[in-house]
């Protein structure tokens, strides 16, 4: 049976992946007096006194919502909420999973920008953060960006930062190996939608300065057509020379490429004509842009990629569940842009000197300290 | 310690009472990519391609959202959503402890009724089933009438429905001790919030004809003052000779009181002028209408309460859970009358002729076998 085949079975068989459970057994009366009425009464008029009790007499302490409306879906593209289900619900047992965090999956019957905003308000009060999970750029900008304004809980969309995130981890550790100096790196970044953004934004926070961002039709400049108003803002901080061409183009004497777009569209030429000691991160998923061995065999010296059976699997999961984590605990009230550099480097400091090599960039997925190291970076932050 | 500092106490070791946990282990890699990437994709395309198998691959199948505005919380009034929490999370418990239905609580930031029906239509496609909760009247009667409208999936106000079906059920069992017949009882319900009129609505369903409400000022006729719409609707209904008076006159000759009002109401006068073989239901909480001991001596044959300790008690953990167990295992997409009848029917029918006297018309709200009975009553009915 295939990957595939059992993914289906399992679904299948538990009807879903996720359950409610109560903490606290209710198997007699006096249980049900005092986990409902007549004592739920207490904690209810305490909170009513003090709201920042909800912290401490409800699950707000340690619940996220997971929401999204459905419109980009993994590679799935807009499959709507009844589909995107499957994953948000995985999403939420890798938060309990990885960090104990509790997380209800919420696909919303909408895909109206203010209608998302307006719903994702008005749940707000029983969680202690918001996880936008795969909505469309440019929507996801303003809607992450308006809920923040709005709610007094971190708003977080993973698609973008958690995915910034773990690729500046591997970067942090892939200049360690090649003695790059950021400053000095030439960058380009392949998709410019909400991760490629995001990636370039957290790269420029961190210090770099020569990043080029393209799409499908080439490198992004000032008088590129049809881009959209996010894209239009990070032509200020990208593409200083206003360069015009093609993906090809753009990665001559590139040091480092972050590919979050399509399967196959850097060529072993592309790749070979990369800097020396080039750093290459192919994240399409399942296929990446250039397989590791063809890139390898070009000449690249650092390869990771979304996947597992590669070395440097570069996913999304080593920091979520972690952010969240230091978040809830310290009662952030936003994930500040200290927060994801601080994150980063943490992760990237789970690698030794000693295991670092171009083979093992990143800590496994599974490595059972990342969720705390990363919590532990996001709430040495809470006070800035 | 007493009930309220056990209940203090408890909610603060746990930070609340729900958690939420995966059905399936995420250990290693194989898991990963099982339970989330890359084989999610694959549920996620079938769902795309046929959204009733939303009820095959995801929670929506068994989860229930729990939707309060904190309005009208147990009798604490309107103390908001955040304050609200801790007895929606107590539903929720009893949903998973009394018939294993996964529930969420969602506490919402409004108590507008066009962004409340909004909301919960947007949140509606990871679940299947809603139940309303605590919110006031006459609000909560068109939330729930436009919900049901749009959504396709049950949506129940329990504060409503409930209520009403667990004193219909300690009717029937009163009706068959005291031989009274449904269409020659005269019948006072006293309070005319959501709770007062479902039941009002489902003894008139059941076959009574001879229905009196009264609020704290009286008797409610066609010429009372200050009658919101649903109210004003009841009169079409109920004391059709459109007396007027107090309640102490509505009490006179009564068969029959229902009480979801407020402590001490009735007087032993008031209960003693009642009809011979008088039934009397005091629900307020935690102080009922009138004290079981002094109903008693005041010769009120059949007395229950919402309270524990007293014989008799009338609480909707008997019906929520099993109408929406029942609800979600046939797919039913609306609660109806007809269920709602069952429902009752099945619960009365729990007590044995055997057990049945004055002082157990209802089954122990922990007999295990109430949750399914219901379901089995729902269930039948699904096809009307």
């Amino acid at each position: 049976m295939d990957q595939k085949e059992k993914s289906i079975q399992m679904h299948k068989k538990w009807n879903g992946k996720l359950e409610t459970v109560s903490k606290t057994p209710v198997k007699t009366r006096e249980d049900l007096a005092i986990a409902y009425t007549p004592g739920v009464a207490e904690p209810c008029r305490l909170i009513a006194q003090d709201q920042s009790l909800a912290y401490t007499y409800t699950i707000k302490s340690n619940t996220v919502a997971v929401v999204s409306d459905g419109s980009a879906v993994l590679g799935l593209g807009n499959i709507g909420p009844f589909a995107a289900m499957p994953v948000m619900e995985g999403k939420c047992v890798l938060f309990k999973e990885f960090a104990d965090v509790n997380a209800v999956p919420l696909c919303l019957d909408t895909q109206d920008t203010e209608e998302i905003i307006q719903t994702v308000k008005n749940i707000a009060p029983g969680f202690g953060g918001i996880n936008l999970e795969d909505i469309s750029a440019p929507r996801c900008f303003e809607i992450e960006t308006r809920l923040k304004e709005m709610l007094d809980i971190p708003v977080f969309h993973d698609d973008q930062h958690g995915t910034a995130i773990v690729v500046l981890a591997g970067i942090i550790n892939s200049l360690k190996i090649t003695g790059k100096k950021k400053e000095n790196c030439r960058v380009v970044v392949n998709g410019a939608g909400s991760a490629g953004i995001a990636i370039t934004k957290l790269l420029l926070s961190y210090g770099f300065e020569q990043i080029t961002m393209c799409d499908r039709h080439g490198i992004i400049g000032k008088d590129y057509p049809d881009l959209n108003w996010m894209q239009k803002e990070m032509t200020a901080y990208t593409n200083l020379e206003n360069a015009s061409g093609t993906l090809a183009d753009a990665l001559k004497d590139a040091d480092i490429f972050v590919g979050v777009s399509a399967p196959n569209i850097v060529t072993p030429q592309m790749a070979a004509s990369m800097n020396k000691d080039s750093i290459l991160f192919a994240m399409a998923n399942p296929v990446p842009e250039i397989m590791p061995d063809a890139a390898k065999a070009a000449g690249v010296r650092i390869i990771g990629t979304g996947r597992s059976d590669f070395p440097n699997q570069v996913n999304n999961v080593a920091a979520f569940p972690g952010i969240f984590k230091g978040a809830l605990e310290s009662r952030a009230r936003q994930i500040t842009e200290e927060m994801k550099l601080a994150a980063a480097a943490a992760i990237a400091g789970l690698v030794s000197d000693d295991e670092l090599c171009d083979e093992f960039i990143m800590p496994e997925p599974f490595d059972p300290r990342i969720a705390q190291a990363v919590s532990e970076a996001v709430k040495s932050h809470v006070h800035e």
